[in-house]
């Protein structure tokens, strides 16, 4: 009879664990072995912020397995508090130092998954000891035991996805938060106008925002800022970002990749054949630019998890999607959620693009409770593929993102988005659905019915001589406008079209709707037209994000 | 000068507006007359059921222009209560009686555009009068009428969506409501074992609903059913169904497609080449088999009117995409979508499929909230192709049918659901979306590591001599189970094998996933094992479904 083949796992949450509970539906009598450094496995990580204000109430609720439940439904070797401290590759065996008995022994292996995650970015000094993360089960018991007796006052150092999830669920304890953030804009991967209503939702909440401030120094219960302020807390956090851990990977020689991480295939092998990597400590490929790039996302390791069980079971195999990168925050209600590039990073990388601004209801307009949200579009203009898209808002933009994301796995192009036929009723959506209208109005720039232009854009064509009109009502107009522009409402467009000619216009209303029609209207009479991109809101939050500090 | 063109468009809702004001953004100077034959345009008839409850508070918001506002934004000549009575074709001319002053008159066109909707299906008989309806406006107004004094009790014919629509917002009138349904299960377009907890929760919701039944005769009051039934009302809503306006389509010598709707190119094109037909009254093209069909659609109706302008101006005109027919009905907070063919329209088709059950969670279980709704995915075996899907719950249930929408306008096939990269934060979804899972479990199937058999097919197995085995835990066996199942919970299933041998074994569990994990485990051990799909819950909805009268 053949020896049972010998997996070792090293990592017990998302891509570890996927990897090895498929294994065993693949693979009845394989010996699998999983080794976790802490004392937890199968835990929701995404969760753990959401326990420091009990919204999710039971810690064990966090914790969806342990080594005895998985021993007896997959029959796994589960150890925690197991740390592999370095990887023979020609002998096959790791070494492991046992934590609890503190003992140090080797394990062979056939196949090796290395699933080790990222580690928290933790800033250095004399007092790191008393800054508190939020990586694992054990960061969080550790700020949960500190947060009795209830403090006051808190610290967070980052203003990316945990950063904002521990403010709220601090600020929800009663707390009062500072929240830190190095760049000028929290959620760095939007784009300004788009992060910029979150900025304020963050501030209203409650939240006293800092941009653009690096931390000098640090003590327990104080951090100096870079502009001499001094902010004292009861408890300081750090969710400053992560780094793949590779140091295993690194002494054993493997593979490195352009951005610090595991590099593997496209079947999640390393460099070394028996050795496969997944999850936050890998590298991905990039939907975009085909290049590689680091992606700390669950769903990805899960699914790059199982992809390495069926490699190692012999079963078939389908070489990884490249990542989109798709992601989705939630503060205090508002949403923001994106996929693919910014209009800043496609900029950076010198790409060209086709931007689109929309300002949709989730539902019907006319059905009570209907919220507007942002919508921006990126478009390659060569080929029409989707590029990237953002969302922000309540309701509703978790699924225009997934439709976008499902868009561009297939390679449906922008202006086919028009063609898909979503669910309507007036509770859902509207029978032409946020999605068809950007198909739409991507249409409509690609094929120049209509020329665009966007709100960073419009000082330097007025300094150019163009005139603002805005075609809104006079009420609208009233209540809030671009400085110096005109107000000839488009439903009295047509008997200004004389005062107009000979000019460069730019023509606006409050989302870009009535301004395309301006614009279509003044075109065919011969006079050189566009329409504000996003409108009369996508200007004004543009300039919010400019004036922020 | 060129003469501008005229254009005429019958029917002023949907699709005919949207072909109108389209047309007026590509050609400004076009003659544009639209002839409504009721006393409104550009209503939202999709809202109109809601009014009847002031879900909707106030009518004004359900009439989105009128013939005034549209004049001055987009010049076009409105002419409301305007009914076309015959169109020649040879003198490119319609005749048209003025209801309000009772005159005949003739227009001449270049292009005819036809829009004129479907009729309800009403009841005949002496007292036809007397039987409310809820198309247009008129409709509703003279509902709203009647319904003053409160009456307090209503009958709905029809359990459609229509039907369920209006008997959600008399119930919440606080009216005693008699739902009576000619087939044996409402909403016929789903699957039994799905539509099941919607007729559960419009039962629950106090609705009297009697399925199988036909209305033999009826009065101002009341209806006699086949069953010798009578049913005293004050007042009678008619939601029986719609059939195509093709009078004048075929009065005129128009081509009527093989459902009794206007036949149309994919073009929106007729089989007159000046003449354009959109919306109810014109027939689509189905998107599984290719064949026609008719969708009364108000997203397919307004992309239609989009792409007839574009014709009309000679802009790039897009063909017709064929229909999915995905549809959305909401009622007391349960949601019902689908896409697609259901199980029973393929078998009737003789078509062949893969058929895969889930219950899943719209968010991460650990996260409050959380809502666990039922999927089904019906797959084309030979080619992997997704050929319809179903959803019934609360939240995201329009996110799953969309983004599966999107995936069967793009050709992804049913295991790269697997693939999809969507947008997840505890509040919103799962590291493992329903939606990926669904591409998991297919491919499962597909590639035989799992058998699974239907809750249909359950009493013919088990009289051939299969064993049907609970792996839940014996708690939840003791809350209810198959009748005569053994119960090994997965977890000391190892311990049980020998008592399988040489059994045909069909496993089960809550939702189907355990009992996938099990038949892994006793497939490896060479037991011929299939696992139920669904599990427990499918199963009991199924006979739920049986046992409805």
């Amino acid at each position: 009879m053949e020896r049972p083949r010998k997996i070792v796992v090293i990592g017990g949450v998302a891509g570890g664990m996927s990897a090895a509970t498929r294994l065993r539906r693949l693979d009845e009598k394989a010996n699998i072995v999983v080794l976790e450094r802490s004392g937890f496995v199968s835990y929701a990580n995404c969760g753990l912020p959401y326990h420091l204000s009990e919204t999710i109430e039971k810690r064990s609720l966090l914790i969806l397995q342990n080594p005895v439940s998985l021993g007896e439904r997959f029959n796994l070797d589960v150890r925690v508090r197991h740390e592999v401290v370095s990887i023979d590759r020609d002998a096959k065996t790791v070494t492991i130092y046992d934590r609890v008995w503190k003992v140090t022994y080797v394990e062979k292996y056939d196949f090796l998954v290395l699933s080790p995650g990222a580690a928290a970015t933790m800033p250095q000094g004399p007092d790191s000891k008393w800054i508190l993360a939020m990586r694992t089960v054990e960061d969080m018991d550790k700020a949960i035991a500190w947060l009795y007796p209830n403090p006051s006052s808190a610290i967070v150092l980052g203003g990316g996805f945990i950063g904002l999830e521990v403010a709220e669920n601090l600020l929800k304890r009663g707390m009062s938060v500072t929240l830190i953030n190095r760049g000028p804009q929290i959620l760095k991967h939007l784009d300004p106008e788009m992060a910029v209503a979150l900025t304020q939702r963050v501030r209203n909440s409650g939240v006293d925002l800092r941009v653009g401030r690096t931390v000098e120094s640090f003590t327990r219960n104080s951090v100096t800022l870079d502009n001499g302020d001094v902010i004292e807390a009861d408890v300081i956090f750090s969710a400053m970002g992560v780094q793949p851990e590779i140091n295993l990977a690194v002494e054993a020689g493997l593979k490195i990749g352009a951005n610090g991480g595991i590099w593997v295939d496209d079947h999640q092998r390393t460099s070394d054949p028996s050795i496969f990597a997944v999850g936050d400590a890998a590298e991905k490929i990039d939907a975009i630019s085909g290049d590689e790039r680091l992606a700390t996302l669950a769903g990805l390791a899960n699914r790059h998890g199982h992809s390495v069980a069926n490699a190692i079971a012999g079963a078939t195999t389908i070489p990884a999607t490249p990542a989109l990168g798709t992601s989705i925050l939630s503060f205090d209600g508002m949403v923001a959620a994106n996929v693919g590039w910014s209009e800043k990073s496609l900029r950076t990388a010198g790409r060209k693009m086709r931007i689109i601004h929309t300002h949709p209801s989730d539902h019907a307009a006319y059905y009570p409770g209907a919220q507007t949200m942002r919508l921006k579009l990126l478009v390659d203009p060569e080929t029409d593929l989707i590029l990237g898209a953002q969302g922000v808002g309540g309701n509703g933009v978790d699924k225009r993102i997934d439709v976008i994301a499902t868009a561009m796995f297939a390679g449906v192009t922008a202006s086919n988005l028009a063609q898909l036929e979503l669910a309507y009723d007036p509770q859902h959506g509207s029978a032409k659905d946020p999605i068809n209208m950007l198909g739409y109005v991507n249409r409509n720039i690609a094929e120049e019915l209509t020329s665009v232009v966007e709100w960073h854009e419009l000082e330097t064509l007025r300094n150019d001589g163009a005139l603002v009109v805005d075609v809104r009502t006079e009420g609208e107009h009233k209540y809030g406008h671009i400085p110096d522009s005109l107000n000839f409402p488009l439903d009295s467009l047509r008997e200004h079209i004389n005062e107009l000619r000979g000019k460069n216009v730019i023509v606006y209303c409050q989302v870009g709707q009535r301004g395309h029609t301006s614009a279509r209207l003044l075109a065919q009479e011969g006079i050189h037209v566009a329409n504000l991109n996003g409108g009369y809101l996508t200007y004004k939050a543009g300039l919010a994000s400019k004036e922020m500090k």
